[in-house]
């Protein structure tokens, strides 16, 4: 009778609503990365002080959000095949890459407004253990120049994805176009 | 006798103030993007008060630095000769403008962490203004390729600079390789 008592159900609302949260914040920034705590908490049917409770600053709640778009992201980047030639491989890393950081939508560029640089390199960590094993295996075979330090095509190919988020969010560059651009600017930056 | 009276000599002292203040948070900027309001005002020999009374907020102080960056910036590649190969031209352009940012060092890392996006893009008009003039006189003589937007071949032209700053700025690459490194990839990604 009554509310719920002190144990498991509690836990379990508090689960639904910082799932309820996360779910919302996410939609709400995917497509507006300005998105304020007062509208994902409308969004989530969860009143602000519940909300505060789960995440204590905006920041927080956008980091939460990151880290399962990384997760999620990681998931979907272990099914790739990177295997065969260095440059084809990295062309299908790039536009998969792009299809998963187009579906999270303007979070990135709610990401890299609210989160410290260290925080944003840290959520590509999963991309950058990738791009940088390309990059060796395609060094080594002559199929990507060697002149240049890796670091530095590292940080190329994570500048031009940032950037075609960037342009296709303004409306420069059309979401369906930006995975081309992207993938023969890398690979022309990168070319012996 | 006593204090300065209410008309010109305290308007001359919060010009001097002001100078002060500015060139003591270019200064600290360009070596710690983090560089605080306190800070500021203790290299300034500036009170806290003063500092406030001027700059409401570090977002208006780190604005007015970045006014006065770009104005000399401006200036400096206003002196540039950009006719001949475009190629070439667009060369110097970037080399120009890496020594230029580089000479404001962290600054550009405080401006991209303090500054709203849009601010930050009117920030680059000038160079946008020159790169423009070159990417559409370089397509047209086929020196560049056409094939892409115009406005994503000027957003890879701007997000190498920055990476470029970026890399810098974590100690990736050495400051005397970032010239070479900008104009090298911009040339390679943009050329027909």
């Amino acid at each position: 009778m009554g509310g719920p008592g002190p144990g498991r159900p509690r836990r379990a609302d508090a689960r639904r609503n910082i799932e309820a949260l996360v779910e919302a914040a996410t939609r709400l920034l995917a497509v507006d990365p300005d998105a304020s705590m007062n509208e994902v908490a409308r969004a989530a049917g969860v009143g602000r002080v519940t909300l505060y409770g789960h995440f204590g600053s905006r920041t927080a709640l956008v980091a939460e959000v990151v880290d399962r778009a990384i997760a999620q992201t990681d998931e979907a980047l272990a099914q790739l095949d990177l295997d065969g030639d260095p440059r084809e491989a990295l062309g299908r890393l790039l536009e998969a890459t792009w299809q998963l950081t187009h579906r999270f939508g303007a979070v990135v560029v709610a990401a890299s407004r609210a989160l410290p640089p260290e925080q944003m390199r840290r959520a590509h960590e999963g991309l950058a253990v990738r791009v940088r094993g390309l990059l060796e295996r395609g060094r080594e075979a002559g199929r990507f120049r060697g002149d240049m330090p890796l670091e530095w095509q590292l940080g190329v190919v994570q500048a031009v994805l940032h950037g075609a988020s960037a342009a296709v969010h303004r409306g420069e560059v059309a979401a369906e176009d930006a995975p081309w651009l992207v993938r023969e600017t890398v690979l022309a930056a990168l070319a012996a």
